[in-house]
């Protein structure tokens, strides 16, 4: 049995799998637990991260506005499903103007290290790129250096540096709505020079064609005692658009652009109506996990449909058993 | 506060805003008023037009058939939310028979100017231009010269000269689902020869991302003592296809070419089921308003989805005040 | 009173039109008949051909799996309503390693000639083309030589020899989500070498728009005593992608790549939300029929938005009549 | 034998046709006539128009700068083909900012009618659509209105009213590139105001495949006692690219939106080195002609893949035989 | 030494290889062989076959008329250099009109198998698709059924049966400017009915990357006692367009579907100006061999920038050794 | 008057300016001085870099060879003019096999900085990227980390550390002909690890059309006493594909992100058939320069039409003029 190596979590938001549950992971019964218009000002809230905090939970959104612009919001919950979401997006200290100019930020994902959280982000600055911040209470916010050239999605970072270094999984794209895309990992002395880059996973055409347009990692990978649990999201082209999907993949502990196993079958895809329906129909977009080293639960937040925020439900166990039954 | 300048119309359809309806426009609660199948030819009925007419309203509406070719059709209501649609589509009279032959004609407004109601609609001339025709009665109906050269679509008339002009907005297209579109403004002395065009508004890239593919004229201009108030489609570009909003501006009175002011967001986007699946998923298109200048009232006739059309109700102070607290 | 020819067929599924149903086909009230998830593999289950097999039915279906790779799987019902879909793919045998190797394999189409049971499918031989294969009991499948050179969909064989030759019809396609298609002919005298290509019909631009991109055919055609009535489907390109609809023709007895009649309106669209929502929105795609000769009651199998298959009903009458009344 | 109507030229530009010359048109021998660098700041100059005047001849000429923007400058000449060209681009005199707002000029044609020389070029304004301008001496210029609305381009004034009105024809286009274009007729009482919009000639497929993609009208109509001569340019799209041809037409003197004779054949094509090679390889592009009512000798002067231009004789005798030879 | 299994050929057209030439194939001094305007109603004659014909030779020419449509022209000469065609395009005989209806014709190929010249060109029939006929004199030509269904180009006959099988290669392409294409094998008892279709070779990404885009079988194959020696063209999409160059292979004599060497380098690039510049720049386009058995000697007609006909000669061995010393 | 910071540089090529030349820019008058087939493999070379050596230069060059595949070669010249290019292409040392494994090398630049001689070149890695290696001889070469993650082309290094930072220019791009393009900085204390990423120079529409599509660093920046003086590439599209160009900016001393000036006008662009006719017609690409700071004079290496490696003087003053008479 796969251990979770991490801090508990009591307090993890949680429901049991239901009978008619067969996929490794299961929505929560409420879905979507944020809708589109929780704060005034948005007209959709989705593809958000969030982290244990004090004695519940902190979160960063992308909140779209009714102009349909890009932006990241901080929010607080107690209970990880109820949030209350500030009604203005964050705004960033730092030194640098060329920096703090925003043009645009969106699909946020937040990672403890050492002591303070950090925040990473699509960043538009020439092109969208991986934008950097941290914050030590969700209050006051700091942005540093972006960590890549344009144009890139997705950057990720691992919760821990890896021998000496910090490490971030991200994915480089195009200044549009990229119809390619594979999963690097980047690392660095300083969160501010990164190199080392190493390729990790890439598109699969036929055999798992679910994953055949584009993969981009997802939430803050998962450090078990296998190896770094990775959930991410594929893309299919279809004759009417994109369908995103979300899967699964274990890397080496130590030399994490090395697979060890991955899914061939997809985890979770868009079947209920608010996962289909939307301002971009059929899109899952995982973005944030919580974890319990005891019991080895995963809370899982998702978009759905470019609209909501959804939750769902699977355990370290079952993640790894269908990655060994359902090998790529 | 400002003020519709037209007839009273106690008629109007109405129904109060509710707690819920926290936008500028509120939906009427029996959505959609007109069904894909309200004539036994039809395949959808939407982007429709209406009026008052006798005690009563009249209206143009797009009828596309079950072979899936376009036209339009007249019909009647008492009530302006119960409909009588005519099974047939409009036969037009006229002299040219270069003109009167039909390739396809959608998405039809209706203006009464001076002594008749004008009709406007995309025509089908070896591509879309803008079809220009009249009928006193909604019986009988006249076809003249087509307005513009092809590529065209959304030829909106405004209600009265403006100094000794009639006057046109229009979007400029291509031949196909054009990808970019600007608002323009042109002037007729005798409503067959056009000139004097002049660019009134832009789409709007990042900041009011829901309007930067492209934007186009939707019901007759509103005629208030601020100016002339214009409700607007607007179409974004998401991987998965177009999302068509609504928004809306104000123009000067005297120089509509003008704007004076525009909301950065939208007044209404595709949040409910018959707006969001359909024929053409993710549309809201409005073609038509009543209003009532005793108390401001505006009853909008929008197409959703390609294939029903809905009904929403606002005021002018409502407008007004959102052009205000979300200038663009 | 047109007549098919052919058996009877006691047990064919049926239900009554009721008086809301104005189309030429009516859905079945419980549709869809099989889920997505109806075998524990699959992410969706459609485009899928049945036929009566002993007492009851057989099938060949399409299932997507969960990692979206394409394959073809045997089925049995007593009803034709409720199906025990095996959960293991058709293995084929053969000779030839080179026709056997499996790229992937969909849309499958099953008729029977003579002695046999043939299946037709869109089979992955360095791009889409016909396979074929044949099986005398659904348990043990033979594969025979592809009947194209790529790139080919839809081949639909004709339910007897034409003359002294076999016939089908078929769809030549491109490498991907072709944007272009029209019906042919093809004739063989061993179902291994095929020629004498004839154009059947082509799409339809303006006045039947809804096949204007392509069309392709569906069912294996019906005989009947006025010719052989053929069931396809067609597309129509929207700015929001393809929609596919269900069309019918009649193609003469002895020389079937001549059209008799066609209608000009679908027969069939989405309306339904397990039509319009689904991994693929908007589509109805017919794969097979069950008839009777005696009532000429036809049951259509459809796989609806990718995802699910449903069941439609109809007469012979009726549809000949709806060519009648809606001519092209 | 058709006759040109119009003005004696004694001093019009010639050379006879030499033996290997079997086109109806043969090229200068000296080709061609005004260099890339013609003038210090010009990348290229091509596209351009000429006129009589005075005792020589004026023009209007496309230079593109070696910043490659677009503009247009005067120019004189002593016996059309030695050219002198104003360093400074044409400035244009005018009330109104809107319309004398500059964003870029190019493909200019000279007509003169009645007491002045008009001038009609593509004009950026939002979008790229006939500009309009006139001058009787070729120092002093003005610009008024508009033509058209955006998008058009090869706006080309008739040489007289035709009935009561000006009249022109012109190419509907799109932002870019467009790939297609047909040439429509429109006509004003005032220059100013345009209309009864008519459709002239279509692009043709297949069997006159130069002239597949989009066909633009070229020089100003001549009239003949037969109809009025078009010269116009025809594109095909191969897999490198366009290939712009020269044909030519004739149309009804007295409703010119009606085609009398067509050419399958083009008149002359891209084969000499200064046609096949420079900055937009293979482009023959006529935008003027001199002609003289005694001889019926015409000169054509045309750009040459958008670099340079050049000089070609032919008669009316000789395009009037080919058209009857070559017919559409 | 590899040994052509065939004619001697003493007339075969021959120049020795001079100093300067290191390629495995070299031009023929006098290059272009055949001019654009060798007909009076040519814009270009290139992609043409010939064979040995009586004391002499004959050819089949691909025309393209100055209306740019594409026709086959029969052709003689004494020498295989000067050549005589034919001012009329063939005219085919035949019993069905379906067949004989001609779209167009282009990129002939000739081949003598048994009694008669088998003439195989892509042919219009609702796209382009392998036309077929026969002559016996190169002055009556019979027209037979079309080998397959469309969309497929460049069918090339093998010279005799393999096995009891007449056979052909062809590569399956769309309705346009195709940007993918492998070579296959179809074999036929009768010239009528063609099955056992086998996949031949792929285009090559990266290390050969001058055929990436799409490859195609040229001349009819020559027989050598090593096996089939196939000399195709290959494609690279450039950002400015496609680049043709020449390529060749060694196949398997009785299972030709079997490649047994294939160079990595290309054997023939647009190095000349007449191959660089016309009507599409940058075409090196192989559509016939004559060849010596005697002296392994090989002469290539090449079409040349789509406008010319060129020709080069190279010998057996050198070809083999190519193959050898540059492998893929 | 400006003066170049750095070596002299006695042995220069060079050629005075004759009174033909009227750009700021004059070329070789035996250009090219690189033929396409100067190494027997070769089928072009072009886009490569120069630098003095002991007592003559070294080089490091482009050669694609027959089978189009990119690889860079190492040459020498005893006058820069007169080249001899290794056979083989350069074999990299290196610890990291995963960074040594080739796809694909090309456009490489050469910079001395300190003690050794840098070579960047775009390098195959899962895409294209930076590639970095050093050489302290031209004769062993090692290979270090790729700089950025893909996608990229153009790094550029400076040629000395800025502050205290090593710092490099490059173009990020898409996977294929990618139609955008800026330039952005980056900076390094070692030359492994990379941040502090800024925004250089954009694409600029309409006012200077020749770079308006993309824009790429050139040769290494040449120091001057008024800033770093850069020669960089600019694209336009044409309806026949992409123009290269070539122009010039200043860049602030310390802070290179920031353009001091920039010229509106291109300094060399396609005139000549060597540039014009090629693999890729109308291309003009700089990737080096040799500077003498003595005089000013700066011989400019650039590759044409994809197919060879010309030659052209200029000196860093008329450069500073040109750009401040032309200013963007």
């Amino acid at each position: 049995m796969a251990k979770i190596i991490g801090n508990k979590l009591k307090n993890i938001p949680w429901q049991e799998r239901t009978e008619e549950d067969s996929m490794p992971i299961w929505r929560y019964s409420k879905n979507p637990i944020i809708n589109r218009n929780a704060i005034p000002s948005s007209n959709s809230i989705f593809n958000s991260a969030v982290i244990p905090f004090e004695d519940g939970f902190a979160g960063v959104f992308r909140c779209d506005s009714k102009s349909v612009s890009m932006n990241i919001y901080s929010g607080f919950s107690k209970d990880g499903i109820h949030w209350n979401i500030n009604h203005d997006p964050i705004e960033f200290q730092g030194e640098n103007e060329e920096i703090l100019r925003k043009e645009y930020r969106y699909d946020p994902r937040v990672c403890f290290i050492e002591d303070r959280y950090y925040i990473t982000w699509c960043n538009g600055y020439h092109g969208p790129t991986i934008g950097m911040g941290y914050t030590f209470d969700f209050k006051t916010f700091h942005q540093t250096e972006n960590a890549f050239l344009p144009y890139n999605r997705n950057g990720v970072l691992f919760p821990r540096k890896i021998g000496d270094y910090y490490a971030m999984l991200s994915r480089p794209s195009d200044t549009g709505h990229t119809p390619f895309g594979d999963i690097f990992y980047s690392q660095s002395k300083d969160m501010e020079y990164w190199g080392h880059h190493r390729h990790v996973m890439s598109t699969v055409k036929g055999k798992s064609a679910w994953q055949s347009t584009k993969i981009g990692p997802g939430p803050v990978p998962i450090e078990t005692d296998e190896g770094w649990l990775l959930i991410y999201h594929g893309v299919i082209t279809t004759c009417n658009g994109y369908v995103y999907r979300m899967g699964c993949a274990l890397l080496d502990l130590d030399q994490p652009w090395k697979v060890k196993m991955r899914s061939s079958d997809y985890i979770l895809a868009p079947y209920e109506l608010y996962e289909c329906v939307g301002d971009v129909p059929n899109v899952v977009f995982p973005c944030a996990t919580l974890t319990d080293s005891e019991t080895g639960r995963i809370a899982i937040y998702y978009g759905c449909a470019d609209t909501v925020t959804s939750l769902a439900f699977t355990t370290v166990d079952e993640l790894m058993k269908y990655m060994k039954e359902n090998p790529l």
